[in-house]
């Protein structure tokens, strides 16, 4: 019995049928999928989900929210169930794998478990949770960070998307407002599949990501203020040229992230120069700054050596570099005794596995305030998500869906192993 | 008569008080001036000069593209005429001085010669070239130009405005189509009194300016690619940003043009990042990029540094950095021995000297193809033109024109002196 649990193994051709199956709802003609929350095509997804859970003898509940709970009994029903979770919307030019795989692989498991006819000491439950992408109602992440209690039933249920339908008014009309209020339910762990989104994976090699933390966030408006002069007439020593200043700060971001690699990160991604004319020296830059990473300590000191970069530059530049935090968030560790399981699971399975840090944001980064969480991440081709040419190997699905059984399996206890 | 000659001094109240009168002719409510080439407020400030040369006795004359030209005989007739010349066109919301103080100081010249009854043996021609902004009718310095023969009268007489009057039309319409041929007139030199248009004689605190040269310029289009991706997701090893390796170019260029101060000058003036969102790393730059150099063969070691760093910088971070040329412009070398006479004049009238590069284009430098020339330059506040707020003081302007009477008589000669 040993032997046959530890060398159980999803079918790997099932989950990638299913995966490509079900990009049929929302599926576009590049090979993408456009599922925005709450929309017709996410009710498709919705409803073939619940058919699949109620022809398979599945428990089936449906939050206020809208947040699907797939439930396969355990033979201790007083335990906390397990959840395996993740989400079926998509970006409105999104690709098969962002969310999807890691709720058809939840499914896999519980077909692998029923096929091997295995029966779990705690229960085990698949969450869709609603509006990760907040593609259409924004904030994302909406499902979960209600269930986790840091944003309110009122507040997420009044959003509105650009038609001015609201999220209550969504979920009625496709029939997924559950009478059960979200962040009732309890679970005893919580592990999200997800594709990387990133290049670090495929760029070691690797098939298996461990993902012990998600980056906090520090996001900025910034600016500098030089002199606009004639390009022409104004030597060298008399220009304050604020693009060569921002420049000079660009490349000061640049350093810091660097010295703070692999785990913080910071980048500018919008820049807009005043006024913008060949022959004159540029006199104002406007510009968008964040920072990330796994540790709050290191953050701040990435803010703290960004606004010293400022100060430097301005005062030897003679110009006025200014940034102004907008948002921040802090960094979330996910649960050790869970990353343990998921990376000695890898490792069983013949994994070398990387302890990762997600830099995006995730249902399981919400939930992991109120439920012990971790992830597993596979690679994604090129690291490109959020785009209809996102995509994973058949290979690497498989392997992640079998590291989330074992897991899972480590967790919920099989009845007659420990 | 010796110490007559060498204590002649312009009326400086004289001539301020002209500048200020003429600058109703097309004043605005802010101070400056509004006052398009071959416009009706252009038709009233040279129908204001002509009635001054007829008053006073002067020869009249009009050429083919507007160009005037106002000349006091010499004792001998047959010598070729020293010109003073500038423009009395002004930007769209230009200032009382850019051009104008060169015509009207040049006035002053002829009335200061006349008040003090000096016969010079050459004659003196006050030239007020046409459509030296290029504001109305592009391209600029186009009345000097087709003197120099550097543009045919047939290209510049069909140049159209924005409501598709064509140069030949517009000065038909205000009486300045003459009968002479542009470029028929021979000068035995030109000199032109300006503002600096720049800071750096007020950063000196410097009255008078030699301009013993015109830079050269190289502009160029330029662009960098490199890869966009999740500024969340992607680590800063592999990263391809295109604006970190733009900015290193910025600072690569800044360090190049400033390795060739003060004759070389460098611009980005503009820069446009692809996507431009504030959680993507920047995949694409598009750019403006121009250099200024006296010299001809720096300039072009300054292409030479620039493309090498281009290359640098795209092999080093794995984007790719291009520059393309799109126009360029040699330098030109005023007249060594009018700029001596200058230089003497000054330093005569006891002023320290500055030898300087004119950084934006003159009629001065159009006309030095054809006729041995140098400029004259005095400071301008904060160094701003083309501006409303355009300023100078009633002493440099004096000063200035001190400068041009004495350069001028040099050249000249005057009956009875050496």
């Amino acid at each position: 019995m040993a032997s046959r649990l530890s060398n159980l193994s999803v079918d790997g051709e099932r989950l990638w049928q299913t995966l490509m199956d079900t990009a049929r709802f929302g599926g576009t003609p590049k090979g993408g999928v456009r599922r925005l929350a709450l929309s017709d095509e996410d009710r498709q997804v919705r409803n073939w989900l619940a058919d699949q859970a109620k022809s398979a003898g599945y428990t089936f509940g449906v939050d206020d929210l809208g947040n699907m709970y797939v439930q396969r009994p355990g033979r201790d029903q007083t335990r906390d169930p397990i959840a395996m979770g993740s989400h079926l919307d998509t970006q409105p030019t999104g690709g098969k794998f962002d969310g999807v795989l890691g709720v058809l692989a939840g499914l896999e498991v519980l077909r692998t478990l029923d096929d091997a006819k295995i029966e779990t000491d705690a229960p085990i439950c698949l969450v869709n949770w609603t509006n990760e992408e907040g593609a259409r109602f924004a904030p994302g992440e909406m499902g979960s960070e209600v269930f986790a209690g840091d944003v309110t039933h009122e507040f997420a249920l009044s959003r509105k998307d650009a038609d001015g339908i609201s999220v209550a008014e969504a979920l009625q009309r496709i029939g997924y407002g559950g009478n059960e209020r979200a962040g009732e339910r309890r679970f005893a762990a919580m592990i999200e599949l997800h594709i990387e989104q990133g290049p670090v994976l495929e760029s070691q090699n690797l098939v298996i990501g461990v993902v012990d933390a998600a980056k906090g966030q520090m996001w900025y408006n910034g600016s500098v203020l030089g002199r606009e002069s004639h390009a022409g007439t104004t030597p060298m020593d008399l220009r304050r040229d604020a693009f060569t200043a921002f420049s000079e700060f660009s490349l000061e971001i640049e350093r810091i992230a660097r010295s703070e690699a692999p785990a913080g990160v910071g980048t500018i991604g919008v820049a807009t120069i005043g006024p913008g004319a060949r022959n004159t020296i540029p006199g104002s830059v406007e510009f968008s700054l964040e920072f990330r990473h796994s540790n709050g300590e290191r953050l701040a000191a990435m803010h703290d050596a960004a606004a010293a970069a400022a100060e430097r530059i301005s005062a030897g530049r003679g110009v006025s570099v200014r940034i102004e935090r907008i948002w921040q968030k802090a960094p979330v560790a996910f649960a050790p005794q869970i990353v343990e399981i998921i990376d000695a699971a890898a490792k069983r399975l013949g994994h070398q596995t990387l302890r990762m840090t997600s830099g995006a944001g995730h249902d399981a980064v919400a939930v992991a305030s109120v439920v012990p969480t971790a992830m597993i991440f596979v690679p994604c081709k090129d690291g490109i998500s959020h785009n209809e040419a996102e995509n994973a190997t058949p290979r690497d699905c498989t392997a992640g869906a079998n590291v989330l059984l074992h897991s899972v399996l480590g967790l919920s206890g099989v009845h007659g192993h420990d």
